[in-house]
């Protein structure tokens, strides 16, 4: 007999679909000391961790681990939720470039002035979209690009070929080739590796640039964001996660004019799909399989 | 040896692109009356279309080629310009879609406000997308929306299957299953048929639809319309096209909060892309060869 203790802003939610789905040989605890399995998101878990004594397995409702990852426990088996934030981080990029492409902020502001005048602009299609990141999200931000026309390179770790890019290369190749990218959307997890990795350096060749970050704020230098904002080398940065959040009161982003800020909600976990694929890992787990979506401590996701 | 008279906004560019071209036989003259062929915006070519004796055949720079076919001069053949603005539309629908299911107005007046709030939202995938038309432009959308995982249906004049589309059916057809639709947009050129179809009767059964028209303003009932916003039949609509362009300054749609105008944007014609057409259009001419994109005066596209 299994033991799941839930600790989640969408608690209740996740105690009814516990309820309903009758999974086999689990029982809900309330205190984090007795179970053996944390249905939990990671911000509110990591500083319970140390009541974790008897936990074999969390199932993080979060794509992002990192609070996880920074805290002083690893005797356990960490799983995230993938897969399914590809069409929500797709929709909040789309929707950004489009409104800037498109003017839509504008025309609005025209509408308020009963003004009837338009402007130029030219289509998406045949621009370039390069995407930090070549995992779920990326590639399927890559889809919908390619539905739009765009040309879409990605970087992943060694620069291998992933289906859906028409190329792929490290951060460092991409870096050289900035000067013929449009849009730039990183899609990168916070990892040791990935820290302040959009940097002064990396901005070096960067011309006119769209750059929309849904990954993690960690990975951003921002203070050399806001140098190139201001040298022109970005035209525009969408940024739904920064290096502290909720940001600051007093942070430059928020006056900034060609900085669009959002709070984290690219992409949510709908408590309802988090439960589809907590309900099919703890079959797993149940039968003595491998768990999905398994996450390397080392390597951060 | 052809004669052609330029008649559009963008002669300029025209003629210059006619001058580096080189056509065979062709001759550019600076009279109606002495042209056999007119590269012409149909606004401005059907006020003169009385001094065109000589006219053979007219390529319009637009899709939309209703100001010639409500002309008293049916002696010529008449091309527009297709296959060119799916892009463009697309990117409008998606830009308006995304913009208001992701709130990103919302957003950037929280920013202005240094307010950190997030907002319950659901992705357009599983939702029902509707178009009217399903030609070029309407598949052009329904690809793109299908990327985005959506359902599309489509409206015919006789319900005939096209790719693309889940279901198509006739517009009678499609009013009676509007509860279903979450997304409509109408893609219909103005002709007999089509005047003001998009009327009361029409809405009976809608609830809760964003609509977006980049069709033509015509087909709209717009008293209607409003009544259908003020009803919570339509949520909101999303309008580049209308009776009377530009809007007249005493329009309600200018101050109602849930329309969205603008100034006949959606897709633009380019010129460089433009003449592409008519310099293969002209290849075809002076070959003896039927012409591409021909209208048929009687349909009215």
């Amino acid at each position: 007999m299994d033991k799941v203790y839930v600790i989640s802003e969408h608690a209740e939610t996740y105690h009814r679909l516990l309820h309903n789905a009758t999974l086999p040989e689990l029982t809900v605890v309330d205190r984090p000391d007795q179970a053996t399995i944390w249905l939990a998101d990671p911000p509110l878990a990591a500083p319970q961790l140390c009541y974790g004594d008897q936990l074999r397995w969390l199932q993080s409702t979060f794509a992002g681990i990192d609070a996880l990852i920074n805290a002083p426990y690893r005797h356990y088996q960490l799983t995230n939720v993938r897969g399914i934030f590809g069409d929500l981080m797709a929709e909040y990029v789309f929707g950004y470039l489009l409104n800037e492409t498109r003017h839509i902020t504008q025309y609005a502001d025209q509408q308020a002035q009963r003004l009837w005048q338009p402007h130029d602009y030219t289509s998406v299609r045949g621009k370039t979209l390069a995407i930090l990141g070549t995992g779920a999200i990326g590639q399927h931000i890559a889809t919908v690009a390619h539905a739009f026309g765009m040309h879409v390179l990605g970087t992943n770790q060694d620069g291998r070929a992933v289906e859906g890019f028409e190329h792929t290369m490290t951060l460092t190749a991409l870096r050289q080739r900035l000067s013929e990218v449009d849009v730039l959307v990183s899609t990168l997890p916070a990892t040791t590796e990935t820290a302040r990795c959009v940097n002064a350096d990396f901005w070096q060749y960067a011309k006119d640039l769209l750059f929309i970050n849904v990954g993690r704020g960690a990975t951003v230098d921002e203070s050399a964001l806001i140098k190139a904002l201001d040298e022109k080398k970005l035209r525009l940065a969408v940024l739904d996660v920064m290096q502290q959040e909720p940001l600051p009161q007093a942070h430059p982003f928020w006056v900034h004019p060609r900085v669009h800020i959002t709070p984290h909600i690219a992409a949510v976990s709908f408590p309802e799909q988090v439960f589809d694929l907590f309900a099919d890992n703890y079959r797993r787990w149940h039968a003595g399989k491998p768990l999905a979506h398994q996450v390397n401590f080392n390597k951060g996701y």
